[in-house]
């Protein structure tokens, strides 16, 4: 393997071409990294802006065999990443960035939070149901409404359905397809807020400050950043992003959901959990203009194993997702003075579909 | 052709895949654009970041048909295109920004620096010069040392040298190969000064705080930015932008180089017009961690028919250029907490070669 820090003129891998691998592609050229996608889509978002693109399945053997030859470091845009392929891609010579315990642990939402839970950082009462009566009985013990998710994939709101009451068990079984399932206790949380953090090959660890994020119809829409936080809020959300990195022996940016608990008869307050994404986050596309160093550059710092760069904020951003035909708001947003436009490449605009964002500066820091 | 402002997905082309097209190319994927480079060295740094590259020299007919047809604008990263390269671009059906007037002007250094007069931007005294006889009458004119220049093509002070006196006229004009070239009269200046500028379709005018230039051999070093010079300078300097791209009905960025001339008996000082440039410049580059919309963003915008964006600087730059095997800075730049590292993805560090440079961050605004 070539050894550390690798020096530009080496070509990184990025599994998935979608907006999160364009953006990471885009700051690896700074970087002066060469860099091929691998997507099924020809001529992808992040292909577009990319050396090469190997038009293949995520799991293609020969796609992944011949993408770890061609690289030095492999790193993928999303978390649904199976073992398998990780080991192709290191058959090929790569070394692949985070590695498969993140992935492991990501993929499976009683393993994530069994895992949380271990290393410290608090989560939802949750139960494992694997059938109808596994539900009725965790319900019993955690108590309706309680949210009834699928353990595997889903993502932006999908797979998950909230369970009002014991009566509905056996629908809300039935509507994630009566698959293996997670059920999570309501939060009694007041916001949501999220963390980005990356760790480097020697353990260093970076965090960014945090975000407040709204969502609607489980998709993400505005993050607030930094978030109006106290000092203590700032300090326990390092302290859980740095078990988790560390947890995991992690190389590269991550990002944890948290809720916001308030303390009680002016107690302390808490942070749970929610979950965690082993990837560079929307909830961090802030940083894009409000740090020096963005996630997807510090993702890259990370796994090139360069030294990960600053974290401060210079500007307070509000980032909001465009999605679907709001992307057309191209042409008012472009005569903002304080906007910022990043947009995907992407063709067609189906409703809901992720097509840009725009980071509006709200004052220097 | 299609209506302004191009919408995101439309296709931009770029003639020259260096630095300066590379991050055109990186600013314009950002904006939603599809690029097409044409550069006749296969992987330019610019085609690695883009859509697509035709291998072709800048004036290959059957190269320069092929982009124009597929490309609703062309642009270039250099002012030396012939004018029978814009024509073919043109028959393609694509628009070109900046037109063959800019480019007429900004390729002959006599032609430049007539019509700077006749907009009212002052320069040194010149003289065209043909023979070796009009080389000793412009000597008796302007008095020497003076500078000689090739009156056509020369950059980073190639094709150029100084005339320390008359008897050394025979030497310059073989230096210079014998061909027409200008003679130029030495400015009393105390510093150089820039100013990047655009203009827009519609005729709207967006002007970048001065730079402040240290050459090295012929070559930029460094600029810092906004540089400290007076409102009056300042304004100055918008003036004479603003009537250089009026002049030339520009539509894009420009660079201008200034020689600033101080004052003599507490009198105002004057900005003389070294030369212009009708492209992105190298002492534009601190735009990108200085400014919210940076050159290339700004020239890109200007050719797509969009809004032009704000070029207020919102951070004081100091901007390094990395020459030859200077880019192995990169491992101790990288560690630098403010400093912002762009690498070009050129393969061979020769002597005095771009490779990469800098953004120091030395305060906010």
């Amino acid at each position: 393997m070539s050894a550390f820090p690798l020096p530009p003129g080496s070509t990184l891998g990025i599994l998935g071409g979608g907006q999160l691998g364009r953006m990471l592609s885009q700051a690896a050229s700074r970087l002066g990294f060469n860099v091929i996608v691998q997507d099924p889509q020809p001529n992808c978002p992040a292909g577009r802006v990319s050396q090469d693109q190997i038009v293949a399945a995520y799991d293609d053997p020969e796609g992944l065999t011949a993408l770890g030859r061609a690289c030095q470091v492999v790193t993928f845009e999303f978390e649904n990443v199976p073992a398998g392929s990780v080991e192709r891609l290191q058959q090929g010579g790569a070394r692949v960035a985070p590695g498969p315990r993140a992935l492991a642990v990501a993929q499976d939402r009683v393993e994530e939070k069994t895992f949380l839970n271990r290393v410290g950082a608090a989560t939802v009462d949750f139960a494992a149901v694997d059938s109808l009566e596994d539900l009725t009985a965790a319900l019993a013990r955690l108590g309706a409404p309680a949210l009834l998710k699928t353990r595997r994939e889903g993502y932006d709101g999908k797979g998950q359905v909230w369970v009002d009451s014991v009566d509905k068990a056996e629908l809300a079984w039935r509507a994630i397809g009566e698959r293996p399932a997670i059920l999570e206790a309501r939060a009694a949380f007041t916001r949501e807020l999220s963390v980005i953090a990356a760790r480097g090959h020697d353990g260093a660890v970076a965090v960014y400050p945090l975000g407040e994020n709204i969502h609607e119809g489980g998709v993400l829409r505005t993050t607030l950043a930094p978030a109006a936080v106290d000092a203590a809020t700032q300090a326990r959300a390092e302290a859980i992003a740095r078990a988790v990195l560390e947890g995991l022996d992690y190389v590269g940016v991550l990002g944890v959901e948290l809720f916001d608990i308030p303390g009680e008869d002016g107690g302390d307050g808490r942070l749970l959990v929610n979950e965690i994404a082993p990837r560079v986050h929307n909830t961090g596309h802030w940083t894009q203009d409000g740090c020096v160093c963005d996630q997807f550059e510090q993702h890259i710092r990370a796994i090139a194993g360069w030294p990960l760069g600053p974290t401060k904020a210079h500007a307070r951003i509000e980032m909001t997702n465009l999605l679907g035909d709001e992307v057309d708001q191209w042409r008012s947003l472009a005569a903002e003075p304080d906007a910022r436009l990043h947009l995907y490449g992407k063709g067609e605009a189906r409703p809901g579909r992720k097509m840009a964002h725009v980071n509006r500066i709200k004052g220097s820091l």
